[in-house]
């Protein structure tokens, strides 16, 4: 959450600050080439080398992990045309989802998550994507996504991917980020059915915890994907001459996907809510087990003690201390309390 | 729940993937063909069977039981002209209820629901319809489904069932699955009913439970019906020429229905967390009833306790000891404190 | 709440069925024929009576109380070229208040509400009016209903009642039964103001029945009033004919009067959440008080007891025993011990 | 909140009836005539004086305070061609703040708030407002009320007041209701900070009642405020010629005075749920403190009072009774269980 | 909160009152003029002064820091011809944020907030800003403020600044304000975590009053950014000519913060409130767990007090005191009873 943002406050807007996890390794720039017949696939140094081939008639996609380093960035940037107020949100990684249409290209933001299975926590990863005229340039925080089906169709030549433009490349990115959602809800759904089993069994302390933090992450979820609702439904209706039709019907499916994410959330969070009430209510119960058991031995005991409390009085003039029968019969007193004590909670059902 | 996302993710956008529970039966293909005069229903064995008669004047309805296997929804979507998208959500049985307009069909996607009374849990089928100019095709995930009465009516050539056009076969297969809907409300009412009834009876930990667990099924119900709202509203203001304009009169009915529906499930929504409410409170006030009687047997014999042990000290000048009357004024100690302990109790309605 | 929709299901729509509580009376036909001059009033035996009269000049009302009789509400339907779609919600109870415009008749459906004392429930009454040309049907539940004020004025030809149209004679219908909820507000805030007094004087278990039971109740009239406003101002905006200039501005003043109902109800509920938020902490001061009271009695005579034991202990070295000012000072240093105990009580605010 | 609809029931609309609180009081009728120059002011006995004055080229205001006397609203509201339902409504005390614009006039009605320091609760007073081309007629409950600032701004021709026309003076009137909704929010706020400081130093039950009163009070408060909004840019949105376009800027501060009133109230409704919370949690934390402290004194002399008990135990055979250190041993024994006790309470942060 | 309305009560609407916390320090008056070519800044004595400089063709900046002392907002708004209105509601420091669009001028009302760290309160600062044809105007109520990198970017001639208009300058020192609201959160969010640390490790009720400070705090922080949305979205749609084009798209950039700061506000409530209950739930587990041990340990040595007190008793014929074994049997009696008693509450899981 620590996102220093008094490295910001005050400086000129468009000025290009990093604003996200410190990081040291070196940004790594993958480039794409392709065209119906020809791909090629590299990983190259400087970004000055992107710069010969964005232009030629072939589709290019540049992939940057890595938004640290603020001058990677502004070279390609600059190169590329974009506005400083553009470049600025790249590398502030706290932007909610948008989507920013200008003359000559389309400015994406997105949100890769991932659920941590050990810690049960989403991690969150900006995804800036540009979309222009023949090339896509795409800006991830650190190495590791899920475009690799999206690459791997790429070089296999599978489905429309490598005969369509640059528009549809956008799309199967969103779509691979988004089809990630529905594994990330999954895993939290399966989270919470082990919560709910725990739950009623065993209530302790560390399940108040849990719930506390996978409600935290939905809500941390939910401000991802709302905001994409609008995104997608923006750019269907958008006229921009950058999104070809045939991307258009993909869109309408991504759509509708996004809607079915933000429902499931929704969902999620009604149920999180309602296995907080049973935790608590378990909770209770439980004490209540604990609480009524052991005040009813207390209960039955304490008029018991008493009697014998009576007996060892020391008083000289005690005429049932003489009688023969005195001992017994203070036990039969003491038997018949317990056994109507013990009938009168039957009776009350407390036992 | 499980729905094994993982098997998409990063696939290419329209491939047919089943999604759902896994099924070994093989799917069940039933061919209805009528008009006005005649009728004929069979059970055929490989889909292709299906494509002859198809293109005839009278009104075709195909219904396949199972979308697991994906080939079947494949051969005939494709016969059909369906888009690959439409094929991918047929058997991808995550889908919300929608509705999707083509040039030459329409796509619905419905809920049919089934609340099975020993678990009081809603089972949920998706059942996908194509609205053709001449043909209705549907997909369901299992045999059985709330469409016989349809079925009898067109054998029996019953209304205007058989005088009328595909649209308004859809529709009568939307009304039935809508009807069954109020079962399954009517169904859930007296299971609210019944609980309202034990609980203040008889708060045990399993009703807490239930509740939680009924309002799991509502919350997934409201997910299977506020959608409908729109697919049917949509329905009624296309201008599609698939839908005939006897149908539109019926469908004006159907949303009128799905609104009831919709209202009945929020208010039970509202009724179930007030019966949690409630519930929360018995609880407690049962607890605190115990409690308070226990305690007061406690409070009333301490003080007496203490006055046996007096009298038991073993001091060699206690002068009361030694007095005639002595054991006697003890016990009438001790009534005097239990008696003006129980009149107190009893002034503050402790009692 | 039982309605039995099992019944329906799957049944062709506009089969006309009766839903809801089963009734063997015979529904009772009134007729009432008039303009600015006469005035006829009588009970019928068969509904044909009264399809003589209707296309006079003058306006006939014909009331229905009891549509379990379905070929009654079939003829005079069918006599007055009902939809079947109309004549199934007229018989079917469950509808929700709607307005439905025909070419030649409007629909509507309303909740005439009672408010029963004794068990402080709100009874509804399905009312359905037809507003034709010169005529309006009515149909009820049952005998009893709000319009006899109606009646009165008609007979009596109070106000401009009788030289108006029978669009007036439905606005004064409608007005007679939302004046009514009025009335059935009035005794729910009375209901609650009692309930506020008994709650905070003795928060007994019967109060949170009470509470819950007046919940539901206000839920359920929510239903009722909520798409009433939609109702009348389809009325306003509508241009049917069937509707009179005179009319409108009366329509105005009902739309004003459904919005306070509904604002009433609104306040009602969160009043009624309110009430629920005291009763609970109501409970819990009052056990808070009666542990207090008795944990701090058992928590003084704790110690006390103690020293007892100790001199009630038989070692044969105990010089204490052997003292002259023994027993005193052990009863003094009891008394000490408890004194210092309540002041330390005093002085925490526990006393 | 009685306000005997009963009485209502069923009349004919537009059947001018008193609803509201009894009085037997004269209204009192004022008469303030002005223009640039003149400035006229006196009470009159009669209705009918202030008839000859009213068409004249000044501007009118007749205020009556008392509408339970419904034949002075009915003459006057007669002679100046008040629709009948707007005389029902005037003397009909329970109507929401409204705006209706009619040919010749607009009919206003607002809500006059008095916030009892006493009692802490708001009382509300009904104020219609007829603005006619050039008059006024105010109607409120009682003598008393918040228009005195305007008219000593009128007797002393301060500001533009008298020199624009009746739409200015009716947007003054409305403006010196609205100004007061600022002071009893500003005492409301007051009595809320007095709240949270007892709360937390003294969580009394008396604390429960006020929170429950206030946050009433500040839901009835609501109901007379939000509809204002829409009042007022009605108003303003109007396209009357009885609103002049000098007033009409006045009216925008109007309005943004009233969103401010609006949101206000807001802040204080969800203040008032979390000092409801606080509340809870204090008394929950006191009771636990004490339950604490005595539970702990109790636990620890339980096993020392066993201890005492064993060699209280009249056997004949004890060998520790002979010893010579026995009774000191004993009270060793019990120093150390206390003290173990103690350590142990300790490190577990009980203490 | 004081803010002393009724000074203002009942005054003709454009009196200028001040309202907000009393001050005595003399206003400062900062006279910024700048062009391309030159920069001018100094503190000015009287506000006459800055009348001379205004219509020159360079940009001047007019920054007052406290609106206590009416005059000078009087004159200032009086040469610059200022509505009454406005000066009215620039010294009346409890506006909403606003906007309003006038002929010659716009008028921007803004929220300087402050997190104090020692109190964990937010500070409010009403700043008004005119938007004139070549000057601003700027009015805040005490001297500190977010503008200084502002001016330092003027004095340096840093980006676009000094070479754009007046419009672009209001928007910086929107930006400024609003950048700030991000640090402002943030230390919001520290809090938050540090509040979720203690919670769970040592819930105490001074938690519990940070929890609802920090509540209230959030409630008030969104009343000043919610309307900001509104505010810049509609400078965005003006076609005012006072906003140059250039600053256009860097409103966009300012609506994207807003958007992003409400979000994260809301997030920030959701969190509390989930706070909030896990408080509840950790103090009640923390009771739980005394109250279980306390009660156990208690409820083991009654059964073993009352063996102890029944061989106290005095009677003369108890066989069991005279047998040689009697007293070890005793010991392995008690023994018995306390093992057997561990092992049912450890296989109760109660330990
Ligand atoms: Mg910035
Ligand atoms: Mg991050
Ligand atoms: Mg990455
Ligand atoms: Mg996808
Ligand atoms: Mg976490
Ligand atoms: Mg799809
Ligand atoms: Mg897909
Ligand atoms: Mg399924
Ligand atoms: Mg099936
Ligand atoms: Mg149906
Ligand atoms: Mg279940
Ligand atoms: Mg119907
Ligand atoms: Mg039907
Ligand atoms: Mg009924
Ligand atoms: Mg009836
Ligand atoms: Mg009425
Ligand atoms: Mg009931
Ligand atoms: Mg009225
Ligand atoms: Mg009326
Ligand atoms: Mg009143
Ligand atoms: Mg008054
Ligand atoms: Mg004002
Ligand atoms: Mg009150
Ligand atoms: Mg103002
Ligand atoms: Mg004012
Ligand atoms: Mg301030
Ligand atoms: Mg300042
Ligand atoms: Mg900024
Ligand atoms: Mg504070
Ligand atoms: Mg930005
Ligand atoms: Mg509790």
């Amino acid at each position: 959450m620590k996102k220093h943002y008094s490295k910001k406050a005050g400086l000129a807007p468009g000025t290009i600050v990093h604003v996200g996890e410190a990081r040291t390794e070196r940004p790594k720039i993958t480039l794409i080439n392709y065209d119906r017949n020809n791909y090629e696939e590299r990983v190259v140094e400087d970004i000055e080398t992107c710069f010969l081939c964005k232009d030629s008639s072939s589709v290019t996609w540049i992939n940057i992990d890595g938004v640290h380093q603020v001058d990677i960035v502004e070279k390609i940037g600059t190169h590329c045309g974009l506005h400083p107020l553009v470049m600025e949100d790249i590398v502030h990684t706290d932007q909610r989802p948008k989507m920013e249409e200008f003359e000559s290209y389309i400015y994406l933001v997105l949100k890769m998550l991932q659920f941590d299975d050990a810690t049960a926590a989403v991690t969150t990863e900006q995804v800036s994507i540009i979309l222009g005229p023949s090339f896509i340039l795409s800006f991830q925080e650190d190495e590791g996504d899920t475009f690799e089906p999206v690459r791997e169709r790429l070089r296999n030549s599978k489905g429309r991917i490598r005969s369509v433009g640059p528009s549809y490349l956008a799309y199967a990115l969103m779509d691979s980020i988004v089809d990630n959602y529905f594994i990330v809800l999954e895993k939290i759904g399966e989270f919470l059915e082990l919560l709910e089993e725990d739950m009623i069994e065993n209530p302790t302390p560390e399940i108040l915890e849990d719930i506390h933090g996978i409600k935290k992450e939905i809500i941390y979820l939910r401000r991802s994907v709302w905001p994409l609702r609008e995104v997608i439904s923006r750019l269907e209706r958008s006229e921009s001459p950058l999104i070809e039709k045939v991307t258009m019907e993909f869109l309408k499916d991504l759509y509708d996907h996004t809607i079915r994410i933000i429902e499931t959330a929704e969902t999620y969070r009604d149920i999180t809510s309602g296995i907080m009430d049973v935790y608590l209510s378990s909770v209770s119960n439980k004490m209540n087990e604990v609480m009524k058991t052991l005040t009813i031995i207390a209960t039955i005991f304490i008029p018991l003690t008493f009697i014998a409390g009576v007996y060892g009085m020391n008083f000289e003039h005690m005429p049932e201390l003489g009688w023969k029968w005195g001992y017994p019969a203070a036990w039969i007193a003491m038997l018949l309390v317990s056994v109507s004590m013990l009938m009168y909670f039957r009776r009350k059902k407390w036992l």
